[in-house]
């Protein structure tokens, strides 16, 4: 088993896929398919955004603990892993180290333009 | 530097934490304040919903990652980081570890009863 | 024109539909399209969180105002109008006053169970 | 009572804030709190956001009904009504109806540069 932990949660999850619904929370999710699985993820989100704007950081911790790991789930539903998301990460600190050699526009600006 | 690269990621922004803010990104919205930050994970889980509702793989990988991007920019704002969200994680699955023991009943079961 | 102030705002979005984008908001939101029209409505949905959130009875004013008016967009985006709503919540009153008469429940109680 | 139907749902809403919580639902989530109600509105604009990315009329209808619903009940909350809405949305009319006038740029431009 890798030693990041993110994946770990990834991998752990894609353990419980083929678990018994009545014994896994996550079986259940993921029978449940994708769309009930997303509006977990915006819900999680939402619930860390409140926390966050009361300056709750108890609250966060909990609320990021949740978004985090509904959006494992998310991602195994659709054949994904946080490996990939990583990559992604990656692959834009590439892009912007690059970037800031030439422009020192500092570290993975967002690919949009805001 | 950690093997981790959630936690990679909380260094890196917390090491831009003190740029200026007319080169980094990230220290631009640290000093638009948590409110906006809070705002900006709330988008980006906005944005990965529909990907995922679409069953854009590709969607999902970027919007996921702006996600994590962001998430840990609003953790580096209340003084957090991917350190504390795993450990939350990892303080659930011993918990549940232990239960599944007792009852089979999978891993990290969520704290509230849905 | 209705005396219904929220179907004057549908009524005046559909008006616009066939505007110039270059000249009408309305027209530029119709003209990207469903999914780029349901993020805002999940954009200003997050405001109005973070607003109420706070206790900032101004700022959850002007979100509010916000999140109809693109609501209305999204609506009109798929040949639908308020009227559509008004008349779900009319239909689930009905239902409730009837409810109400045996069991004395209140009005409109959500269709789920929560 | 108005004949304005927001407004009636809005009037609805604070007949029942003085109810029993357990004869009602309005009662009950306004005992619960202005976050938790926040809550609710943010997870009933998730729906409808699923909801029109499917392209799913009849879940938008509805979840556009829920989302009023909620939105009443944070409205009320923070001692508003649907009125102070719709008295924002009228005078950024005014205000876009002489902008339009000078400029033709359209009805109720958002206040934000977006």
């Amino acid at each position: 088993m890798t030693e990041d932990r993110l994946l770990q949660l990834s991998e752990l999850i894609r353990a419980r896929r083929g678990a018994d619904p009545s014994d896994s929370y996550v079986a259940r999710l993921l029978a449940k398919g994708r769309e009930r699985i997303a509006q977990k993820v915006g819900e999680e989100a939402v619930e860390a955004v409140i926390a966050a704007t009361k300056g709750n950081a108890e609250g966060l911790t909990s609320e990021a603990a949740d978004l985090l790991f509904h959006l494992a789930v998310l991602l195994e539903s659709m054949g994904l892993s946080f490996d990939d998301v990583l990559a992604e990460l990656d692959r834009r600190r590439g892009v912007s180290g690059l970037a800031e050699k030439a422009s020192r526009s500092g570290v993975m600006p967002p690919r949009k333009g805001d």
